[in-house]
């Protein structure tokens, strides 16, 4: 075998539960299970033993029962493939309890196999011409209503001044307002609102669907005049959304929804820290804004680890973007000014039924809000 | 709107912790927001709140705090995706703790929209022509080796009287043993030991690769007499397994890897039960064969846990034909008699570095394993 290493590596820090003695027995578990799985006794001193295992770079201790382990991984591992990187990250291992993925460090020679958000912090507000307040966000909702009064809604929003107007992700292509014809009328509605105010108000439908139809309805979308598209890689994979990212023909911000990812957070020792999962993953997959529950909402999530989703989605990783974090569910006008306070103003508040349980009419309502938050 | 509601519901068993108010209030929660996700009071009495709305159909104690209620949902909310089956059942709801489905229940006319898988256990045994004993199966590793020297491997499982061979999920395409360069090679050297020996052995290569390519390699595959193909639908979605084995220009059995979706069992409050995740789901998705975790391997699966994998993997499910359990992670020789006893027949033994870590060549390893489950 001829292959050249580059002596490059990528690496996961891994909080690990147990006793000292388990915990580093996990690490150099994981620095097997992640690459050869095979024994190590049997690789022999070669290249691969050399190259391929991982290698535990430091340890400490926590506290006395969580320790964290950097553990690198030759890139060549990986080729050029976002799928085959998170399997090498956290593949099997997801498997065996009491290990949590909490940062992803990458080389720039790694991260440049990755493109990131087409447009990132800067792009969407220059596409929405909102140059410094916090983006406002809100959901179409809900299911069962037909096409055309999703529209009226949608249109009411961009009225009242919100940025983006998205699908709710329950949204799919059901018979009450199939996904061709919900579109349509949506971004027509928004469309229209624009003319009237002057805003440049984005409607964003739910791609979710079909492996062999994403792209398909993506296009669609952009067609009929979509500016930007909701998917939940939980549901159809990290790289469906990268690969939509990547893709000059359609060319649209995508906002990354959390259905089906839960699984990964609910428990504190087990799956991926909340930074990892909704700031640096979704940014390497190419969305420009990941939504994620709220503190003191309708979810558990605390205000630390949304803070800590805010700064994932903005740590330096190479050349990748940095993403709007966009807390969402259960939130309300009343807690704009917390909200601030928490994220500052890099941020899309997604503020859904919210609106409706305001006194005024929808269009009052975001109005309200949107003349709250310009004068924060 | 004047869509029409069948009446035809599905569900989902989910287990609830808490004392017996909490868990009331979840299964309540659980209604609304894996539908309208919305304030109830704000849907109004029309036919959102008479149909759209999931429903409690029972409720009952598990112990002092674990309780499991049958929720159901107009199958209207799914229409026919897959994707959007998977997002009603445990879209939102996976993000918040103490929530896990147990099982899932589909009706007939929802089942009709999914093909399930092509083989199933009778057809994949008539492909590989072994009617009655369990199959055997085993990986190409470690990562690292040449495309060659992994078709040297596959070329002495084979003569051994191995029945499948997959790639390892950690071989994607990496400059090592490229995708295309592996596959033909391996696939040729399965179909050289078969025509010495008369078996019927298939090389299953790993798939799981970027959105835009896994059709094109499942096709090359195909086409390089790849008898079989193996993906992760925790990184590749769900639903790309499903695209695959519904595909009639490709039509090959179809091995489901569970990298990545640890998060999902390893909390036993949260996620999925070891049955519906490694059973029902790669079913309803088109597997015919699901990998994980043996007990008593190197992972933390009881025994209990696999053999409900097992049962879930067979359940009656419609038209959706029953499919492998295929437990595996440090497997040896010496456990497959107790293995017979967990599983019975119908299973996959998935054996790796037990074969290398017996005493003699591969090729005898395999023949031993052979003759050891013909003569049971």
């Amino acid at each position: 075998m001829t292959v050249e290493f580059t002596g490059e590596r990528f690496g996961g820090w891994y909080r690990l539960s147990g006793d000292e003695q388990t915990a580093r027995e996990k690490a150099e578990d994981i620095c097997v299970e992640q690459t050869v799985e095979f024994p190590r006794e049997l690789v022999g001193g070669n290249s691969i033993h050399d190259h391929i295992i991982g290698r535990v770079e430091s340890f400490e201790m926590l506290d006395a029962i969580h320790f964290l382990a950097y553990i690198t991984f030759a890139i060549e591992t990986v080729g050029t493939e976002l799928t085959q990187l998170i399997n090498v990250l956290f593949g099997n291992t997801s498997l065996k309890p009491g290990i949590r993925v909490e940062r992803i460090e990458l080389p720039e020679r790694l991260a440049r196999a990755f493109q990131g958000p087409r447009f990132g912090r800067d792009g969407l507000r220059a596409a929405l011409s909102v140059p410094k307040r916090p983006l406002l966000c809100t959901a179409l909702k809900p299911m069962g209503l037909s096409a055309r009064e999703l529209a009226d809604l949608a249109y009411q929003f961009a009225l009242g001044g919100i940025d983006i107007i998205k699908d709710d992700h329950g949204l799919a292509d059901q018979t009450f307002a199939p996904f061709r014809e919900r579109v349509q009328c949506c971004a027509e509605a928004v469309e229209r609102a624009n003319r009237e105010t002057g805003y440049k108000c984005i409607y964003m439908p739910n791609i979710t669907a079909r492996y062999d139809d994403i792209v398909a309805r993506a296009e669609f979308a952009r067609q009929a005049g979509a500016g930007g598209l909701l998917i939940a890689p939980g549901l159809s994979g990290f790289d469906a959304m990268r690969s939509l990212a990547d893709n000059d023909r359609i060319g649209l911000p995508i906002m990354s929804h959390p259905a089906f990812q839960g699984g990964l957070v609910t428990s504190a020792d087990n799956g991926f820290s909340h930074s990892a999962l909704f700031g640096q993953l979704p940014r390497l997959a190419g969305a420009d804004a990941s939504i994620f529950p709220n503190c003191g909402g309708r979810f558990s999530f605390s205000c630390e680890e949304c803070v800590s989703i805010a700064q994932g989605s903005a740590a330096a990783m190479g050349h990748i973007k940095p993403i709007f974090p966009t807390p969402g569910g259960g939130m309300s006008l009343e807690r704009v000014p917390e909200m601030l306070e928490i994220y500052g103003r890099d941020v899309i508040f997604l503020i859904g039924g919210g609106l409706h349980q305001h006194e005024s009419d929808l269009a009052t309502a975001c109005k309200y809000l949107h003349e709250l938050v310009e004068a924060m």
